[in-house]
């Protein structure tokens, strides 16, 4: 499995040897996410706005409504996209040395529109299997109307790195004598009881969702 | 309490009744974040990065290697700043009206450095006790080089936005009558057993993080 950054631009930078470019590494990272955040220029100015995605093959997709800000500016421009994981909470002895232990993924390119119908009814059953898997085949399907309304787009993969760290904290020299608790508080996605609205009735619960009782 | 937009650029442009100007729910949305995501433009091209953040009074901090990219970046031009909750996944008897519930803060502006040596070691106390309160007592300040290696930047929080999704699912029309689950399932950040590093020893541990147990 190669190592190395596709481009320049991908190139983890600060800590290299934290940087990630196999297919397999960043998939799992993506794959564990609900929501990404997007970055993008919008009349000259940066945006960073935060958006539902998932994840076929070696694209990262999002939807969005049809005439939304987000939706056109993302077919004119570039973007970069990043997903992260918080692991833990790094307590070192010295207040420099304390950390995060997180995985992320940072992709740059441009988002191009899934445009052909069948296409579009696959992404959004995709897109519901990630949200939760079976529900596709249980919920009412999307009308052409609501299909019409949506514009799904994605970008490809081939210029993304991963970055992450894990492991504990890194005092060094005199520091490591001092008597402080020293170690990790990890960190993770809790889902709690679900919550049947009102009008739900006696019907079994959607498989739960990613990441759910690991 | 106010609840209009501070500028254009701020307004919430999806379901405007969404939106949220308040300096209140836009703290509390802040304090309750460990990281945020930073949109700028570098070399042209839009970035999107994870960075550790915290907040003192109406400014957003954070930190990082004086000669890194992002920090060094981040003095030149205007930034864009998300942070995002994801509190449940929201389901709905149509794939159309699946939905999520969330809060999130979106900030614009420019960063500015925190130069004077006595507000830099206020701000970096401050970082340590958003991550553990009591930690920045216990832990070895940061002597002057460290303090000089790193620089700590401040974005204003007044042109600022929070969007927040609450509440059950929106099914319409005949969707109501079809017999599958709906509601929501909650999720939130959950603090695991901390892990003493090998060399720790008896000492108790710090207090819990943001948001544990609760």
């Amino acid at each position: 499995m190669t190592n190395l950054p596709p481009s320049d631009r991908c190139r983890v930078r600060r800590k290299p040897e934290r940087g990630h470019y196999d297919r397999p590494t960043i998939h799992a990272i993506l794959d564990a996410a609900h929501y990404c955040h997007i970055a993008f220029s919008h009349d000259g100015l940066p945006q960073c706005l935060p958006m539902a995605c998932w994840r076929v093959d070696d694209h990262l997709y999002i939807h969005g409504a049809r005439q939304s800000r987000l939706v056109l500016a993302l077919q004119a421009v570039a973007a970069s996209v990043c997903v992260t994981h918080l692991d833990g909470l790094v307590f070192a002895r010295a207040a420099f040395r304390h950390s995060m232990n997180y995985r992320s993924v940072v992709i740059h390119g441009h988002f191009a529109t899934v445009d052909e119908p069948r296409d579009k009814a696959r992404s959004m059953t995709a897109f519901l299997e990630h949200f939760s898997p079976g529900r596709s085949a249980a919920a009412r399907p999307p009308s052409p109307a609501e299909l019409a309304a949506t514009t799904i787009l994605r970008l490809p993969l081939h210029e993304a790195a991963a970055k992450i760290r894990a492991g504990g904290p890194a005092d060094q020299g005199e520091d490591v004598s001092q008597a402080l608790w020293t170690g990790v508080i990890p960190c993770r996605t809790q889902y709690l009881a679900a919550q049947p609205a009102a009008d739900c009735g006696a019907v079994p619960r959607p498989s739960l969702p990613l990441g759910a009782g690991t």
